[in-house]
């Protein structure tokens, strides 16, 4: 059974191994309200999960420790089993699909774990999993629907009460629940005051649907670019808990989250995965009332793909006016390039990349097409740039 | 005169300013060493420049208070200035030349600034800020070689010593040496066995150019992509404290800056500028002696434009062998682009862009050309997508 003293035990089990990690003032993400950063992103292994992976290993039997534990999933769960396992000096074995990317199969690997890449998708390596624990004896370690697992992401409620002990409400993101779970039981039993909400992907809003619902539904497929918190179906436990101790639980749109992450890069200078971005969007997009209150975000992980990354910061470039592409038909006369790039440098803007392209079916045959990429400082600048070159003649393509 | 006291006086001024920021282990950024990151990156205004330029302006006599403050810079000490003052309760002026980024500018008057533009380069905003510095008797806040800026920054050499009291050596990057100044006395005047070594870019290498001839030097020109610590000329100050306390100061190349930019990123979940980035480049590539060692890299901010970061992740993946950009000469029958398509997701590739040519002079005129942008997963990848390309006959334009 889920205590408030298992959690307390959770916490002293995990004291001198996991990071306590800081608490963090974000002024600007939503200036109506006070906003903190629990920086899990910024736990060992990148996320929390490494917290209730770990003290449900330390509370193994010896005979359970002895056979090792098998765990199934492509992401950080799977991180935070390895390293748990290993520095309770027990095997661990981690089922995934074959399909998982190159990235997360070295770095479970480098955390000690071995690996079972099973051909198919997250299914069929679960049910590999479980063949192999019946088989070999290994203890399950579930993702999110263990009481043990629940009390260990419980202790980041602990601390959140300890670094903001004036916080109005805690925001947290929610997959399979089990982390607003622990956070949500050990902050409403000792401060039943303070709000948690909890906040999922529009495109995974299994346990939205399920507390709306008032019993747990199960969702065909779930699609959203927060991967961490893509869950298909709550578990009964999570969602039992939920129910009873989550004030509410909104969503927020794979946009949003988006926008979230290039935040926390630019204003807090911080790397999130989209799972991790979560709450931050529901505080930023007033998803819950936050106005005027001291209000906790807790972002979950930092372990996104670079190249995912790189194309969130071309998005959100592009929607904030920072970057323009262009197309340009040009009669194909001399020194028509060298004039669209005067225009442009005159008015401050900085051509990243370009294409000249003598031939295009699309268009009248003698005419060339020109591709540009260019900085630009906002909406408005984009304006004057395109007003200028179509002051000057010059045909764009939309 | 510096002295340990008014770096302490300093700590105790600061304390409800400034963030005590953490210091967080780096595990994989050198397997032969033990680091730690001193995260001044997550400083408010984004860098440590905020220490010095507050308790510089919190030492001003009252009279000199009510005229108020100027500062010439378009980085990160003006956002220090800025806050600083205003949290002083006092006016300040940024001066700027003219084609400074907008979002520094705005991020400046965010702090509460007023912002002079001045046409032309540095020296020009420089030489603009010392006319109205002596028409309006405003105090010049000095960007490093200032004792009251020193020993702000200081305060940072008593909180590595605090938060890591077995330390072997700290790395500290370095542009005009206030930074390195402060943390330097610091430090050895409480633990004289601690090394303390500085770094500068390749293509900035003031300080480092001056401790060899000893003597100040000055440079015609810098370039790097570290540019909080592009600077020219050494203060007197700074050089003199420099040549006493510092061990030693190597370069790094802005490739080297690159990388350590993209491990915080991947590794730590963190956002560092280049000149954040230049003590971790240190310890990465082996500057200096670290090997067995418990060091501390200090990340001095994080305020990089994230255009540049893309720009950062992008060259970063190329030279990892995580991104392949491959041009292939196609005969002009139909299927060939769907054969190429097959092959490259065959073997695991993603193909991110995709630009089809019909007409390209440098090539026979019955052919058309092809450019693709394709994911990889590492140099053996890209090599295996290659080689099945050539093996069904593709010609790759090099």
């Amino acid at each position: 059974m889920l205590t408030l003293d298992r959690v307390y035990h959770a916490a002293y089990t995990l004291k001198n191994v996991i990071r306590d990690t800081a608490v963090i003032q974000a002024p600007d993400l939503n200036p109506e309200a006070d906003i903190y950063l629990k920086t899990e992103n910024l736990q060992i292994t990148g996320s929390f999960k490494v917290r209730g992976a770990y003290y449900k290993i330390s509370q193994l039997s010896d005979e359970d420790k002895k056979k090792g534990v098998i765990a199934c999933s492509a992401g950080n769960h799977a991180q935070g089993v390895a390293l748990a396992a290993t520095a309770n000096g027990i095997k661990s074995l981690i089922c995934l699909p074959d399909g998982a990317p190159i990235s997360k199969v070295e770095a479970t690997k480098g955390y000690g774990a071995d690996i079972c890449l099973v051909k198919g998708v997250y299914d069929d390596a679960y049910a590999k999993a479980m063949e192999l624990k019946d088989e070999m004896g290994y203890t399950f370690i579930h993702p999110f629907n263990d009481v043990d697992v629940i009390a260990g992401q419980g202790t980041i409620g602990l601390e959140i009460l300890e670094q903001l002990p004036e916080i109005d409400a805690v925001i947290v993101p929610v997959g399979g629940g089990g982390l607003i779970s622990g956070v949500a039981f050990a902050i409403k039993s000792l401060n039943p005051d303070c709000k948690v909400y909890g906040v999922q992907s529009e495109g995974a809003p299994s346990m939205y649907m399920s507390l709306k619902k008032e019993q747990i539904v199960n969702l065909d497929n779930v699609k959203t670019i927060a991967d961490g918190i893509a869950v298909k179906t709550p578990g009964d436990n999570t969602f039992e808990i939920c129910s009873k101790y989550v004030d509410k639980v909104v969503t927020v749109s794979d946009d949003e989250v988006a926008s979230a992450i290039l935040a926390l890069m630019e204003q807090q200078k911080m790397v999130a995965e989209g799972a991790g971005a979560a709450a931050v969007a529901a505080a930023m997009f007033n998803k819950v009332d936050i106005k005027g209150k001291k209000v906790c975000c807790l972002v979950s992980g930092g372990n996104i793909d670079v190249t995912i990354l790189s194309r969130i910061i071309s998005r959100g470039l592009l929607s904030s006016g920072r970057s323009l592409t262009i197309r340009i038909a040009l009669t194909d006369k001399p020194g028509q390039l060298e004039a669209v790039s005067r225009i442009i440098a005159g008015l401050g803007g900085n051509i990243v990349s370009i294409h000249h392209d003598r031939y295009d079916l699309n268009i009248d045959i003698v005419s060339c097409i020109l591709d540009l990429r260019i900085e630009t400082r906002d909406h408005e600048h984009i304006e004057a740039i395109v007003n200028a070159l179509k002051n000057e003649g010059f045909k764009i393509v939309e």
